[in-house]
């Protein structure tokens, strides 16, 4: 494990120099160009093995020396990939078994990428082989800077006879024996006992506990892919931090699993700007992928990729308006990146991908406007390299679980329409964002609750071995708990809880039924008289009401229709030195907006400015318990006005002083620094 | 062949007792359970092939034996099912031949349930065994009350060589030669001549003649396999009688020839009570669909699964609002059952349908409002034992004919988009239920038609053999009838009549062509001055208008816009001594209603109440000749009041004499005896 | 090549004779009301295969001579079809490799029509066997009149071996090189460069210049398969002329390939008359394909199937309401068509289709409204017989390329979602329809821009080789040039462009960036002050919209929103003798209405009628040099008016002189001589 500390901000892009080599006046314009970016570091290599290997073990570097020297001659770094995320053609043939096989037991032709086996021995060997070729060949060049493992990995979902027989020796591995699978598995269910491990087949989608169980051995088989594909790199270049970019939502991993086998999360981010939703909604949900990423190693991330302009999959993908691509790129920074990177350089000439938004288009160039923003994020990082040792503080923390989103997809509910687990996460999220407060995003497991002083778990369905006792323990110390209806209904296997749920204690209640509602239905929050946050008035409910009964918690609020009227919709339950907040049905951004203002002064959270923001406009800091930096990002097509108060910065970008109230350009941003 | 003459009205659930072995706390609950919701029957052994032949050829049948003994310690008896709904692990792998074909010539994997091939022999001879010990081991034990063959048997759709060999079978045998073959399925269109039974695919979607024989066939295959699966059940135990939960709509078997060979009919209804259609259209659906079942046999039947709550498969799915469950279960008993089961007695712990609703749910308990729903059904139905011996009489029919439902779906017509066959005959059905007059759904070749003195055939598309005569005969004997748009088109091989109609003598009229309407285009139905029936005023006409010419009939109607404005939509012809309509447009529910009510005083039907009712609300009769028991329903959400007249009644549960202005509560009913 | 050239206008059907032959009395009344409808030619033989060939070289042709004689006993000819469009049974059973295979390797059952392997070496050998005795039979029949090959033909997407040998072979011969095609396909994006020519497999929807060639190599493949096909009727009957029926849209040929090799263009014509769309809208589209049919060869063609009043596979299809059949048929003749064919005669009494529209419904005789209708078409093209030897004549042009279709279907771009090239087509042309100007549809490769003062070219996203000089040259020499958005992005390999488009040049312009906008998003054409076509105010501008820089060009219009406000939309440049106008948004119909209105005035275009013709009205012309007949055509529910001016003409119909305005009833026509 390399500890990466930068001692500069990157900026840079996936550079595919191998798919000019015939225009060598390209090549030298693409130099021209980064330097009038001030780009100082490019991804390579990705997807470069067929022009690396171009058939079986026949080698051809001397285009890479080339880039990887010119790189170093223009002053600049490489983020090297390893090429395993599309194989050579000649692979795809000679070994199908590298070829990943689909739920049908179709095996895939050779087409696309990110569709190989992750267990084939010969894919294995191969990706080995030519990491190692890599490793040997660069491991003193002076241009090398980070290892970028393959590309965007995912649950590829191959069904091969390897991956099954990976799996079975998995389960074994996991649960020791056939009868404790079939009870944790509830097989007795429709007939479904296995009597020997051969009879296991990951295509039941009647089995959830066998699907989320095949999720996990998917999820971790990529993992241990990863891992034995980063082998020569860990052993040749010990130094050199290594780094594979993740992608969200929803490629089938557990991220949780793979940040301590990565030694700088990065990720690829593409928001739909200008789309069907408002900007600052937009924002919020960017920025809460962003928190994420922080929070995986509670460390800085990269950006690894994003867009200058458009995307070219996403059906409608409008250009970044002047002034977002600034505006997106440093929200990244602002939420703890230490570099921003593109997709792509320059538009291929043709491939899927040849539409996709680049710094450098098929017209070419640097007069245009794109180019012109690209290069203004290029001026704002050079200003910016002191925040390369600082963080991101945050008191508050939502959780949102990878497996728990699994498990809720695979569920079969009263209401399986709109669970919408991750936007509910972000929901929850939002009114911290509004209010400038710092957030992390954490897992149920694998996090720290203790630095917390108020954790949010929407919906967390499934209560993995030790959650329950962990929230309690959180709570006991004098943290504040928010849960919400679909809570603690299933241990790790995905069993139902039988009689009392393990959160009973806690939440002072026990849930009797579960209302769901269409959209027509009518159902309201009613804020019950005297509460202890001063909640007043009526809020709608949706989706879902769990029809509850205290038991030690008491009422904050109530229902306001149907035949649980009158009965506690949200409760307050004392416990040791802290509470805990259950929210039994689905509310809007208004009722949440109210709900956590009033808990920020209960539970005491500092704003990053004190006077409220306007509406689309967030604060973010990020500092080094010395010195902050503080970044006002404003979403929103109109100009808006800032209230700092009394409190003096100094703005990064203009160098002059600033305090009372400052003007946020429509799209725009403010960087200031204070308290040196 | 059994008759089922049950003392008592029927209580209980499906009862997994085999998922909780290693729980004793939780059976021991159950039963006490049971006995507190007045379970008198409980439904067990569905799907337990793998808990009681665990590997192949070793039984395991001591947990059933403790099942039935406890049942029969606590008063109770059983509905004991056969396992083959869902096969064993060992068995799907050793055996693959047992694993259906899909269309597509892929094997199924082992997963879910309903997938064997109704042909395999290996299959059948293993039902056959299972069964054979079951038989053998519980023919004497005293809580043996019923077999439940199976479960909700289907057309599982096999394409495998068996099926296929099967098939050419089953086809030589209908048709002798394959010359009478090419000539009912008109295979010189398109070249499809056949010149060797070989060629024969069932995988043809433009040779509708083949895929209907082909729906035949899979129905009248799973109807063989049922009659092989029960042998040794009618050799070992011929007292005992046998039944299997039929499951509608839609699952492509045609339940007429079914009806013969089951003992006790009996199906699992599942209505979207609080959806998205008012509850009073869900209760005349399900209403319909009870009598369909009543009538498959002219005898009571049983519900022998419905929730009491939810399900988790329709998406969303409310819990059923105070007074619905005893409502909707009362409904079942006022339609013609004898009893009132449920699936399932308690949620699994895992698998796909733990979420399902259940009497007992993980919570546990019989605290819960559902518990206490159940419990009151179980008062209701100890109260109503002496209706075992009383039946529903109809002087009215609607015909739903499930060949011809298939082979409209496979026709292309002008307009194939919502031709709603099924829909169209609850329809024709509302008004009825709506008066309060008992109506059966009967077959176009099963039913003996002299019973009634009208009868509906909405849509008859496909007048299969000897059906236009017995129509006729029926009319020619004094019945009324009532014909629509899309009625006698083909033969029983598809095949469209040539020049004129089978039904042109009986209608006296023949139909040029059919305009069919996108929703945005107008036509009416306007009365004809004068009109026999008293109609008057214009009303929509929709989807299908036939122009017809008269020959014979006279125009009740006539539409009302586009070319053939004034032409006859609305027909009556006189024939013999009785009468036939002819419906030549789609109409609205207000049409419908104020046409059946002219035919009403026509034909002389009488309702079960005097008065109109009051919207939502229906009243039911169930007699035996000596007294009648009067049921007043109401599935609005709110208080209505029914005007019985001078007649009066007992009130079966309060025991007080009630006659004049009855009030039912919300989703209330009140059951009432008369004539003693 | 033979040329076609009738001294009638031919009028019949599709008529399967052989579906009968064990009903005389049909056969019989079939040649009663073809005479009664004035049919002179009929097709016959389209799917008889299996009756000509019942078993494997055992023939039968006697039911054929039959209908051959009786054709010319009653004055009527033969339009013989070979029957390859469907194979007998016995043909897929025992030679497999005639059945094609699927993108996921799975061959075809033997079901259906259209399709077989292109490739297979025996399906080849059949069809020319049977096609040489039919040649052998009939070459001097006095019926027979025209070949018609096989059915529709169509890409029918085999990707069986043989399939991909031949691709592989093909791309050979295109490429020469493996280097040569890794550059155009630019396969070094995600790695994928071919190392050996087997590894080209034609599933890869990543690699558009593959997927482009695959479809190339389709179609190809069919031309080449009917080339074959039509060997033997070449050889034996060099006069009798070949057509094959054309069926659009979407079946992916290059009908530009296939039109040098077909004696005589025959299309099915299947509009949504009276459906969602204004019946105005549904003939311009269907105007539109009878003038690309047109266009084809420059000559008249054959409106081979159409039907008498309904379809069965569109949904919802109306029946053609009072004179519209005979206005659609007589639409086919004023834009070329030499003849009006239907599909069907009669009504099959079994099949997918029996419920199709027919002359002949399944109600027979020939006294319905339909058969009226037909034979109203037949009484009228037994007038216009002197219009054999005339055409229509064009001086505007719309460019409508296959292969551009295909690339901008497969192109990923920053909106995907709505490209509509076709629909966008059709909407350019559309004013010069209600101008009453005569278009001819052309290919941007095989047509002669020479015969044209005005070409459109809609989103020639495309340039295939040598398109960009021969526009460039056609403005030269003073032709007036139409592009669009979405214009002149890659070369014939897909290959986008790099550095200035070819088309700079031309259009005085370069284009920086493209915004793309959803429905909600607001954008104008604003009319600049002075421009040169006199044009005014402002219009909306949507879905895509240039940003771009003027280079020689002057605006026309600009923006009138968003961040290009005020830069210019719409440019003219002049080059040469002519000039080009550049449209950089895509807009609505009225403002295409004024642009080419004010066009029509600057390049000269002359309106078959002079004043303005009422909405929903045409009017179309057909002359030989000396005379011409005018179709004024009236597509709307209501009567409408048009002034003649001054010009009198003679009524074809009624014969009396006719000048200054004239009734046309709701959907009725008026066919006018004048000139003589």
């Amino acid at each position: 494990m390399t500890t990466f500390q930068p001692t500069f901000l990157l900026h840079g892009a996936d550079y595919n120099y191998e798919q000019w080599l015939d225009y060598p006046e390209v090549l030298a314009e693409d130099f021209r160009l980064m330097r009038a970016a001030r780009c100082n570091v490019m991804s390579v290599g990705i997807f470069s093995w067929a022009m690396l290997e171009p058939t079986e073990g026949e080698y051809q570097f001397e285009w890479l020396d080339r880039l990887m020297d010119s790189l170093a001659e223009n002053g600049m770094r490489a983020i090297l990939a390893t090429p395993s995320g599309a194989k050579p053609a000649w692979l795809a043939h000679k070994y199908p078994e590298v070829r990943l096989v689909d739920e049908h037991g179709r095996r895939e032709p050779y087409r696309l990428r990110h569709n190989h086996c992750p267990t084939s021995p010969i894919y294995r060997a191969k990706v080995q082989q030519i990491n190692r070729r890599l490793a040997e060949r660069y491991r003193t060049h002076p241009a090398l800077f980070m290892w970028h493992a393959s590309n965007e990995y995912c649950n590829f979902g191959c069904r091969c006879d390897l991956c099954r027989d990976a799996f079975r020796a998995w389960l074994r591995q996991r649960y020791g024996s056939l009868d404790a699978l079939n009870h944790a598995w509830w097989t007795t269910f429709w007939s479904h006992r296995y009597s020997d491990w051969s009879q296991i087949e990951p295509v039941d989608p009647s089995c959830h506990g066998l699907m989320l169980d095949w999720l996990r051995f998917c999820s971790d088989q990529v993992l241990n892919f990863y891992r034995q594909e980063i082998g020569p790199l860990r052993e040749l270049t010990p130094d050199v931090p290594i780094t594979t970019n993740f992608m969200l939502p929803d490629v089938g991993l557990d991220y949780w699993q793979f940040a301590p086998h990565v030694d700088v999360i990065s990720w690829d981010s593409y928001p739909r700007w200008h789309g069907d939703q408002p900007d600052s909604a937009v924002a919020v949900k960017a920025a809460f992928m962003h928190d994420l990423h922080r929070s995986f190693k509670a460390r800085p991330f990269l950006l690894m990729e994003s867009t200058p302009s458009v995307t070219n999959w996403q059906g409608i993908s409008r250009p970044k308006r002047p002034g977002m691509h600034l505006l997106s790129s440093l929200q990244a920074v602002a939420h703890g990146a230490n570099g921003v990177q593109y997709f792509q350089w320059r538009q291929s000439r043709g491939g899927e991908e040849k539409f996709h938004g680049a710094v450098v288009g098929h017209i070419g160039g640097g007069e245009t406007r794109i180019f012109g923003e690209v290069a203004a994020v290029g001026d704002h990082l050079a200003q910016l390299n002191h925040l390369t040792t600082t963080c991101n503080q945050a008191a508050v923390a939502i959780i949102y679980d990878f497996q728990n989103e699994w498990a809720l997809k695979l569920a079969q509910l009263p209401r399986s329409v709109e669970k919408n687990y991750q936007e509910q996460c972000v929901a929850h999220y939002r009114p911290f964002w509004e209010m400038g407060i710092t957030a992390d995003v954490i897992d149920s497991v694998a996090a720290d609750l203790s630095a917390y002083r108020l954790v949010i778990a929407p919906m967390l369905y499934m209560l993995r071995e030790g959650v329950a006792a962990r929230l309690a323990e959180f709570v006991q110390n004098g943290g504040t708990l928010v849960l919400t209806y679909l809570s603690g209904l299933v241990n790790e296997s995905d069993l139902c809880f039988v009689g009392d749920s393990p959160l009973r204690p806690l939440l002072g209640l026990w849930v009797e039924e579960t209302d769901v509602l269409y959209a027509h239905n009518q159902q309201t929050l009613e804020a019950t008289p005297g509460n202890a946050l001063g909640l007043s008035g009526s809020y709608p409910a949706t989706h879902y009401a769990d029809v509850l009964h205290l038991d030690g918690a008491t009422a904050v609020a109530h229902y306001g229709h149907d035949y649980y009227a009158g009965q506690p919709a949200l409760t307050v339950h004392e416990a040791g030195n802290g509470r805990v907040y259950y929210l039994a049905a689905r509310t809007d951004h208004t009722f949440l907006t109210d709900f956590y203002g009033a808990l920020r002064q209960q539970v005491n959270l500092l704003r990053s400015v004190s006077a409220p923001l306007p509406e689309g406009v967030t604060a973010q800091v990020r500092g080094d318990g010395r010195e902050q930096t503080l970044f006002l990002l404003n979403f929103q097509p109109t100009p808006q006005t800032v209230d700092l108060g009394a409190v003096t910065y100094d703005d990064v970008v203009s160098g002059t002083a600033v305090s009372g109230t400052v003007e946020l350009p429509a799209y725009g941003l403010r960087i200031l620094r204070a308290g040196k």
